[in-house]
């Protein structure tokens, strides 16, 4: 086979074997390939589009150009969520203990932040001591112990992903669904997962843009799980404003606190328990949607699920001090009140120059290798609907430098729209797949 | 300015600006922006096209990357002719003299064969001592002396261009009309001329597989030139047979002294004085088409384009007692006639197929670096229209390995439609702009 044949053929709308595809993505991952080739490919796809098989051969390529974990020491059905992204987001962190909770093991591999969407590992960082880095021996111990570990992507998960996932970040080939598609479910259906649920957003602070490209590409993905024989379920959610009140790091770790305690922000949690339902579902702990959302909901209101969460912290050496005294996480020097100009009802919140905002205070990377800031970013961000006078704070930005938390002020101008008349809160989950 | 914008700008539809591409080419000459991004854009460029002042913008990045020749010593019009390639094309080699002859100085910098393309210079070296590579001084020396001069592409001539070309070449972006005008006019801008002649192919054998295509290309060139200040013209000829009768090396030197002694093919004449018509007439020499052509014909008969042709050859350090007895020149082993299988009129003679036939017996090459074998091809190749018996020739192979003979025959078999009711040839010249 040659690669340029190969990429020809898909140039010119013709759709590759599976064995086509397996020697260009096994030549990439060996560096058979360079880089050059991959990149045309990747920017024909982008043009050209794949069927369900390409896409299907596309995920196992790159899932077997590393490792399969192997978790049978684990009884438990073993079920994980993943996001496509959004502001705000900490979801997986009330949800991995809640879960664990209900008799699942919830075997989670997560990602870093980069550019406006924030990352779980960068949230648990924020907790002193909490080592994301475990072995996969120490993961699967924790696993078997508590039911529920996060740690961050190995380099044996995927490394084909890895490196065509740079490689599509600087050349113009990240907006393609079945490139996505085949990028997330590679590295999920290397967990050695049963099921796999889907948080898949669209809006401004998304990679999607629109509902219907969302709708799209969580089809794909659940097509992808079902042919490669995992229990599936996608639920798009609204990421046009951000989720919770608060957006950064250690500020994220205290809603999550909050929320485990039973006090979350509504948004926060209807995300999770819908999320949770269908991970129930799947793994057969509850009949249906109803019976589901009332065993998660006793979970969060009896305390179990922040037990479970600060059972995890400790088996991964972080401080579960830090959780039962939220103060001891680490503090901005400035916190500032952001005022409203005129009063009314906020009628949008814009998710993505919200995510901005934290990545110039320091919350988030520009690029793979900057350093974050883990005190600083945003809590008490007014949602769509709530009604605000003049002058009163539409949000608390934490800074650690005069200088950034004025160019934040900048970007933050253009985030809300303030209305006369009051605009009913968006519809959070538009769909479940 | 970010590379990885200008590639989503371009993937996106939109027109680059002329900083935009000078910033990028440029970058991609100094190697600042990685063959893989170059890659991604030229894969854009492949699906949206340029604008004419965004291949301007491109030529004039790619000519500006290396030396414009200075050839400012040279008193007389400097014309060049281009073809975008053929097989059994030595039209170089007699228009160069031809139009020398009339006071036109020819400083004609060609290429080596690649694929079926059959190159100028590799028929040239099967001159004993030609040499390609004299210096740009040797050049210059040799065109004010003899009015012509015949050498190979040197380093310093369109880089970018020649970075760019093999990187298309190994990831499917060569078909793309916007990428090949840019890669011909850069090079050709740099030659110091001050008109350009186009000899654009289209059909089996030529790039352009439609004749509205290479129309399209060839306006697109003329535009680029055109706008360079350089007087431009193009000639769209067939190529869906070869030209002449013989296709090869030493073999196409042969007809070549033929031609010049006024006894050459019929096309190959035809193709030649047409396209020297045009540069007389923008090298002002002619009043028009009709002058011109009798002008050209006086020459060729008169035998000084003849003399020409070897005076260039001397300057060039290759022997004249070759050309005056081509027996000289080097022969291969084998010699066997190709029989027709049934008796009829040829209707069809698949250049592509016949390109290919002479590359498997090594005439060719497949790869860059790839060493060829100057003695063997095709000769006594009959041509559409002609009427032939069963067992005559269909032409004589000229081979030096067996093998490499049974495998070239094996395409033969396909090259030929033999119809029993008698075809006209195709109209050679389509069109002139």
């Amino acid at each position: 086979m040659v690669p340029q044949w190969i990429i020809e053929k898909k140039r010119d709308g013709l759709a590759l074997a599976a064995d086509e595809i397996r020697f260009f993505i096994g030549g990439y991952a060996t560096g058979k390939i360079p880089d050059y080739q991959m990149a045309a490919l990747a920017m024909a796809v982008y043009f050209k589009g794949m069927t369900s098989d390409e896409i299907a051969a596309l995920t196992d390529a790159m899932m077997r150009s590393g490792k399969v974990l192997d978790t049978s020491s684990i009884c438990l059905p073993k079920i994980d969520k993943h996001s496509t992204g959004g502001i705000g987001d900490k979801v997986s962190l009330i949800l991995a203990p809640l879960v664990a909770c209900c008799g699942i093991a919830v075997p989670m591999i997560s990602g870093r932040g980069l550019g406006i969407t924030g990352g779980t590992l960068d949230k648990l960082e924020s907790i002193p001591g909490y080592r994301t880095d475990l072995s996969i021996r120490e993961w699967l111990h924790v696993l078997r112990k508590c039911g529920c570990s996060i740690i961050g992507q190995t380099a044996q998960i995927a490394p084909a992903d890895k490196k065509l996932y740079a490689l599509r970040d600087v050349t113009g080939t990240v907006p393609s669904i079945p490139l996505i598609s085949a990028s997330i479910m590679s590295k999920k259906l290397a967990e050695g997962l049963d099921s796999l649920v889907l948080d898949v957003t669209w809006g401004a602070g998304a990679f999607m843009k629109s509902c219907a490209d969302a709708r799209k590409l969580a089809r794909t993905m659940v097509e992808i799980g079902r042919r490669a024989g995992k229990g599936m379920a996608a639920v798009i959610t609204d990421m046009n404003q951000p989720l919770g009140h608060a957006v950064g790091n250690a500020v994220e770790i205290i809603e999550t606190v909050e929320t485990l305690k039973g006090h979350g922000p509504g948004d926060l949690v209807d995300v999770t328990l819908e999320l949770g339902a269908q991970m129930l579902i799947l793994g057969k702990r509850a009949r249906n949607r109803k019976e589901a959302l009332a065993i998660l909901r006793r979970h969060l209101v009896s305390g179990a699920a922040f037990i479970k969460f600060k059972e995890m912290v400790c088996l991964h050496g972080g401080s579960v001090a830090a959780l039962d005294n939220v103060r001891k996480l680490t503090q901005a020097k400035i916190r500032e009140e952001y005022l409203a100009q005129r009063g009314g009802y906020v009628a949008g919140v814009d998710a993505n120059l919200i995510g901005k905002a934290c990545v110039v205070l320091g919350a988030g990377r520009r690029k793979v290798d900057d350093s974050i800031d883990h005190a600083v970013g945003i809590t008490g961000l007014v949602k769509i609907g709530d009604s605000i006078d003049k002058g009163s704070p539409l949000l608390v930005l934490h800074a650690n430098d005069r200088q950034k938390m004025k160019e934040a002020e900048v970007l933050l101008a253009h985030a809300f729209v303030i209305s006369p008349a009051k605009k009913m809160a968006p519809r959070l989950i538009v769909g479940i797949i």
